[in-house]
């Protein structure tokens, strides 16, 4: 069986990032990206894309291709003997103006070691502000579709990791609605390489047409201050998450990754004040009555 | 010789967090702290005080004293067989409205076990937004006397452990011009359990004076647009430094402490933009310049 190339893989992420740029630029409806080239001096670089724009505040899509001596804590904690690695992947974290549309965050990413290991990884997740049910079905019913098309399993399995690793463990609730979430795809899975790169690509083709009509379905729902308010406090949990508790961005700083493009996930404007709770029965107390693992939106 | 019971120790922080509130009040002019005091399930419980105020846009003076079965990772990190502990403690950060004035944190607490073991630890260190050289001077000089009165090493050994400890590692800058930082205070250093304890409260009680100095000092500086949003990049990186670096934030975080009290360091807003650099030669880039571990104030 061929493989497919790690520069083929890159050069597919890399158009995905432009597809998607277009497709957010035209939803968006007035922003345009801002490109920005860097070099990483162990080897490969990146092209960061952030928009600031009419519809989405602050925006960042992400392409890399990276390379050299695989970094020793991840070869001791992967069990492997020193080698190389490379890695390639898009990441984006949108987030919108309105309260009333979601943050969204999508990563596909590829990886492979001198000696001969291989896998995809990725994943798709939506953090509303306010949970909208029609909005939460829409949006993993996509996600399903995308999986179904390549093995039953992917979605319920995928759907539970998100539930999972979105979790912010010292609030005990999960950052937003999930989605699916894949790490270390490899042929267990029972495809090949070439299969297992045309989920992630679908995966990644998904998050565009799905977010647009996320941004739709919000253009006309009214907000003022308060929703304004609870929004930065959900962003301030957004960062919580982020900070405390992923191990992409937790990795990425403590082994000297590039910062500005880790934490191109911050929100613009954050807010905390102490203890704040919603009052029971509002809307904003319904939101967080639906932040839990294990709701079967589909 | 007699040692201080817990039940003392705990009292005296307890009168300093009422002095401390007292001397904030007055310098703040105008706001008032609420008070909220709260039960630890497994024993213990705290008294925290907040303030939205005139001077001060957000500030925490936290009071706790907790005990109950010592935590496993605890007991494996230090060594010591399964046993009970005691804890208690001061602990302060206070966000200013004006960019001219810094933020400052401080901190006293005391620990002990049910197998004997005790210490104090603490500290005070300061973040301004804009670094005043004169400020940063009176600030160590400050500390430097009060630790002088104890021990010829204090200041030069705490002050070292304080640029060591507040580093924002992955942006290779201090938190901000430091101060003082020590733990694990026991009779290792030459001192009796009350002499430490004297030097622990000693530094408790230099923390409002020096504030209120430091506030008055920033009253008259004029500030508009630009000088904010610096502020609030800077407290971006509080909050980055907070969550992805302050061990007694992240052991917290990971042991089920109480949230509200970890998390009332947090600034009331922060802002993050990607990649923004100061101009060279603009005051933002001069105090980046000063941003540094090794800087001798004194």
């Amino acid at each position: 069986m061929t493989m497919l190339t790690k520069e083929y893989i890159a050069e597919q992420f890399r158009l995905l990032q432009d597809d998607i740029c277009q497709q957010l630029e035209a939803a968006d409806g007035g922003g345009r990206f801002l490109e920005d080239n860097w070099q990483r001096p162990e080897g490969g670089g990146g092209r960061s894309r952030v928009l600031e724009g009419a519809t989405i505040e602050k925006g960042g899509v992400m392409f890399s291709a990276v390379h050299g001596p695989l970094p020793d804590v991840t070869a001791k904690a992967m069990n492997l003997p020193p080698t190389t690695f490379f890695a390639t992947g898009v990441s984006i974290v949108l987030h919108p103006h309105s309260p009333m549309a979601p943050i969204i965050h999508m990563n596909v990413r590829y990886f492979e070691t001198g000696n001969g290991r291989w896998w995809f990884g990725g994943g798709i997740d939506l953090t509303p502000h306010y949970v909208v049910p029609e909005d939460a079905r829409f949006f993993h019913a996509s996600l399903k579709n995308t999986c179904d098309r390549f093995h039953s399993d992917f979605y319920p399995r995928f759907k539970s990791n998100a539930d999972d690793y979105f979790f912010i463990k010292h609030r005990q609730e999960t950052r937003g609605i999930g989605g699916i979430f894949f790490d270390y795809l490899d042929e267990n899975t029972g495809l090949n390489q070439e299969e297992i790169f045309q989920f992630t690509y679908a995966v990644g083709k998904t998050f565009a047409p799905v977010y647009t009509q996320l941004l739709e379905n919000a253009r006309h729902r009214a907000w003022g201050d308060p929703e304004k308010q609870w929004q930065m406090l959900r962003r301030g949990r957004y960062v919580e998450f982020n900070l405390v508790w992923d191990r992409g961005t937790k990795f990425g700083l403590e082994t000297n990754g590039r910062v500005e493009s880790i934490l191109m996930s911050m929100p613009p404007v954050a807010t905390w004040v102490y203890n704040r709770k919603p009052e029971p029965g509002s809307k904003e107390a319904e939101t967080l009555d639906l932040l839990k693992k294990g709701i079967d939106w589909v």
